[in-house]
């Protein structure tokens, strides 16, 4: 089934536009689950297990992971298939950031969504059209561009002037007009005028929209920004706002009612 | 011991400024390997044991590593703990080309500085000042920030006029100005007008220049375009003109008078 046919279907299943990002640290998961073998995966299982039916994908971070190595990466693929087995009308998206030349893309495209099995992915779109192709050419998964960060210092290039529009504007406008119909659009939540701007050049695309909670986006603005002409359209993420707003044993159900919480706050101003 | 002067001293050594790319892929990789538990590893252990005395570093590109999952990573994990003991003196470069906000790129080093131990690693620029700081404080390791690649639609948006300066020249000189003594520069040596200019900016920065050979790299004016003053501080690098110069049992045979060829060709132009 193409990505955008099933978040559709996912977000009018569980009315939500919130995606819960899975990204396990050591440092900040409950004190009980971190003597056991496999610490990241126990986390994400509880947390999805308490959330499936508030949520329209999981993201996880594959960072996250990797900074444990192997075994950071085979727990990623534990709570891959977890998810794939028992809750297989979600998407999940994976949060890769890759960005390279042709040749080496096609290596990375492999890996997430042949050994993977990944719904979606994050890219950086800045070398252009000919490193991108090896991605696009898995027409059922969504290849999201990233273009718009919400991490302060990103202005510093992002936003400089090319001709009379910012560098991240003339990116997107250039995208747009790329025959590929699963492309999608990354946008930090924190920064609701440009989602607003690249939602104009982009009215039908998926967007995930990253920020929500800990970083402080604020919901309605960002609602009203990122929806498209249906009210649907776009992942809002929220990682440690929900998954690390309990440090207790009690994390899962207190994710679970924060989950809730974002859900209907975001479905107020769609 | 800091990355620059492990780099000398090998580039002393072995009087070579040649970076071999451990880039393996199923298909190119000699037949009778391939029935080999660990193909990816038998065939780096061979071509570095050809070629160790001809080198001034390895590169291994991760998604090469990648694209078969987890027995891919542990085949890299092999080729690294095989090089740290056998060749401690010749520095590994990830080219892992990872981009993100602060506190995933905190994980990203991580990954690659603690759990894998690499000696220098490539990164996106693009995100920021703030986004680098992760890799920053890993003092001793050489953080290589991607600027002029080498594949031709680099060229749509690293290319874009910002003010009187191309966009990625524009990125170079803000990076200029930023006060860390391990910053690295990546240039792909198939544009040597252009890895000259960026030598101009960063006259004492190690480089790190692919492109050389499969990608049509010319040797002569890349060398006389990217070497420091003392006609030292770069890698050149070269991956499938190397080890893939033979797909038969003496791969690495051929792999090493290509090393050895390549080597020379850039000497005579130090």
């Amino acid at each position: 089934m193409i990505f955008k046919k099933k978040l559709e279907r996912i977000i009018d299943k569980n009315n939500s536009l919130l995606c819960v990002g899975l990204d396990p640290e050591m440092e900040k998961i409950p004190q009980h689950l971190k003597k056991l073998k496999y610490p990241f995966f126990e986390f994400n299982k509880e947390i999805v297990d308490a959330t499936y039916d508030l949520v329209c994908a999981y993201k996880p971070n594959i960072a996250f992971y990797e900074s444990l190595g192997l075994k950071g990466l085979e727990q990623l693929k534990m709570t891959a298939h977890y998810l794939r087995k028992k809750y297989p009308e979600i998407p999940i998206v994976v949060d890769a950031k890759r960005g390279d030349i042709g040749n080496t893309m096609n290596h990375y495209a492999k890996s997430i969504f042949e050994y993977w099995k990944f719904d979606a992915v994050t890219v950086h779109p800045f070398l252009g059209l000919d490193s991108l192709k090896p991605f696009f050419q898995y027409k059922d998964k969504l290849i999201i561009m990233l273009l718009k960060f919400s991490n302060p210092d990103s202005k510093m290039f992002m936003d400089l002037k090319t001709g009379s529009d910012k560098f991240y504007l003339t990116v997107a406008k250039t995208i747009a007009k790329w025959p590929y119909g699963n492309i999608g659009i990354m946008a930090g939540a924190t920064y609701p005028q440009e989602l607003r701007q690249l939602r104009n050049i982009f009215p039908d695309n998926i967007f995930l929209s990253p920020g929500l909670g800990a970083q402080g986006g604020e919901i309605k603005q960002a609602v009203g920004a990122g929806v498209d002409a249906h009210g649907k359209g776009i992942m809002f993420n929220s990682s440690r706002a929900v998954i690390y707003a309990s440090k207790g044993k009690d994390f899962s159900k207190i994710a679970r009612e924060k989950a809730k919480e974002f859900r209907n706050e975001i479905n107020k101003y769609r």
